[in-house]
């Protein structure tokens, strides 16, 4: 069976993919350095619930399924860590089964450091964010180039790469022309944050990579994501995903679900028309599976745009508004002064129909989606730190 | 007087660039951690003569001119040593007077891993090359945000960022219309080089630095330089500025010169017709110069191009050749497989004018240009090792 490496294995993304792949047979190996939950602890930025470590999450996991997903607790800014798992040479933290699965198939890259917050909180952040993300993703480049050049790799970046141009967003690439000459090249990008940039760098590397090497790389070009309860969260509460409600990792969704909850009023930074496309945690799931079962070909940067609708904040923070209000919360909403430097009204037409193509079916933010979040979330009413929702951090 | 600190002030173009605002009676500030030399030992790729430490070399300049060239030895990768020169924490390592300078008006960037092999030799270099630029880079941008926003930067990029588009190549910036709307963005970039791709990721962290805080960058996208001698370096011999001739750190006409005098084959790889952008080390002198007299404006990214004129390799070989062999020298010339990844015919036709209408003069590589480097190289003859001028490194 095909063999999946997810770097990142813990985080917000990483498990519920670890289990959506491992369910339907694949091998499935996960490897991570708990980086989010240490920065957690470290801002005392608390999550929702507790969430058991991933090898404990793997055993559980294993009990209730008898699959297992082997683990690697380790930094993939070591480079001998990352080319461990391409040379034979790798050292499991957990497994049923001791012996190595061999060389992935597919390489799936979450491990970054996912937040424009934490990025900019001051030159310290941003430098960890810089080495982080760009050391892990050209470890991964090189050990390609040395060891395994058919490795399918799948990679998260983000719409917010392309920043809010004034004409239409294109899945990544565009064909220019200029005083009578053409070429097409990488669709123009200018981020908003530094965390959003480093995914530009990113980006730029990887392409450098597949020309080069003729590496086989899919770059799914993400919009925020929301939701945490997945197919496989549902048969104990246990394997659920970690869930963020603050500034630094809560996810605008999620957040203003939890701020509805505790009568926080919801915070709209300045006029609300910050534009950007959105997407439920399980058709991330479907998007990843679906560029799976069609790998980029070789020496093709294959990039989609991983949206499925788009809403202004404004129309989010109404959203909660009227569905918390119909549960019963008295919703309030607060234009607050905008700590960032962006765009509060744009235009924003993105393109995003690739993933369509290949399989994916788009869920969408109904109002009883909104519910049934509402309701998971209520569970754990008494773990939310009304302190941790706003802490400020400057642009 | 005005103030400038140059990072990176060890290096070929740093310390030319040191005397040359020293003359002309700035405060200089130099600042160095001896990368380049630390990794010619390294390599054990040896420079054509031996160069006197940054601190020996102020010492001389100071001997002959009375002028004085405050020295840092220092890892610009740390975070608060570049802080301390606008905190009046600064800790000179050389000075004849030893009271802070103050923050300078101009930071003159170079502190970068300037060679594309060293980038490819292996992973590790590749990661350093990473961390070095990125991290000096970025310890500057957050440094002006936190203390300077109105000192003015001048970065050197490379025009090796563009590559070789099929288009023509403009000084950085490109209004592109699509679907009916337009907007103007950088000027797509895709380099051959993990080297040439880091100074991608450095404009990505620039626009970004720029937009959000309103610095003043001037970003100056060289070619190939070549030559040794300054207006300054004549008075004494070792104020000569580092001079490589190997395959890592030697630039191509500097290194067919060495070649030349030594009876090895000038090494063209391939068919020889990469085409680029070049210029004598005096002009970069005057561009940086120039660039310092008539600053960027608040907000702006800046951007030249700076070349002066454009051969292929095929050129650049013939004409080292002809001078060489009117000099007595029995030059061949070898096409060698090509051991990088590189178009070896294609399209160029950059722009270069923004530093003209500054008011630079151009040099060009003239027969006698070059004769004066022969003349020059020929009195170190004797230092030459033929055993480093090709190493191989493969893409």
């Amino acid at each position: 069976m095909s063999h999946v490496l997810i770097l990142g294995g813990d985080g917000y993304l990483g498990w519920p993919t670890a289990m959506y792949f491992s369910n339907r047979g694949y091998d499935v190996t996960v490897v991570d350095n708990y980086f989010r939950r240490n920065a957690c602890t470290e801002l005392d930025v608390g999550m929702l619930y507790p969430v058991p470590t991933l090898i404990e999450r793997a055993k559980i996991w294993h009990e209730h399924t008898g699959k297992e997903i082997k683990v690697v607790i380790g930094d993939l800014t070591d480079p001998e860590i990352v080319r461990s798992f391409f040379r034979g040479t790798i050292e499991y933290t957990w497994s049923v089964d001791n012996t190595d699965t061999g060389a992935p198939d597919t390489v799936i890259h979450y491990a970054e450091q996912p937040s424009a917050p934490y990025s900019l909180i001051n030159y310290k952040y941003a430098n960890i964010t810089i080495s982080n993300n760009l050391l892990v993703t050209n470890n991964l480049m090189f050990a390609l180039r040395d060891f395994a050049r058919d490795t399918h790799v799948i990679h998260i970046g983000t719409m917010g790469e392309y920043g809010t141009p004034d004409i239409d967003i294109e899945e990544g690439w565009l064909e220019i022309e200029h005083k009578g000459r053409k070429d097409k090249f990488l669709f123009p990008r200018q981020a908003s944050s530094l965390y959003h940039t480093t995914k530009i760098m990113d980006t730029d590397l990887m392409w450098f990579a597949v020309r080069m090497w003729d590496l086989k790389i899919t770059d799914l070009m993400q919009g925020p994501v929301y939701g945490l309860e997945t197919e496989n969260s549902v048969i104990d509460d246990r394997l659920r995903t970690i869930f963020n409600y603050d500034e630094i990792f809560g996810i605008i969704i999620n957040r203003f679900i939890v701020q509805a909850i505790v009568n926080y009023p919801l915070t709209v930074y300045g006029r609300g028309g910050q534009t950007r496309g959105y997407l439920n945690i399980n058709d991330t799931l479907q998007c990843v599976h679906m560029s799976e079962k069609t790998p980029a070909e070789k020496g093709e940067l294959r990039i989609f745009n991983q949206v499925m609708e788009t809403f202004s904040v404004n129309d989010l923070a109404e959203k909660t508004q009227s569905v918390g209000r119909k549960l019963g919360y008295d919703v309030k909403i607060d234009h607050m002064e905008n700590p960032r430097k962006e765009a509060e009204e744009h235009y924003y037409n993105p393109t995003y129909q690739g993933l369509i193509d290949i399989g994916v079916t788009p869920h969408y933010l109904t109002n009883s989606v909104m519910e049934e979040m509402f309701q998971v979330v209520e569970q754990y009413k008494n773990n939310i730190r009304r302190e941790v929702i706003f802490r400020g951090v400057k642009w």
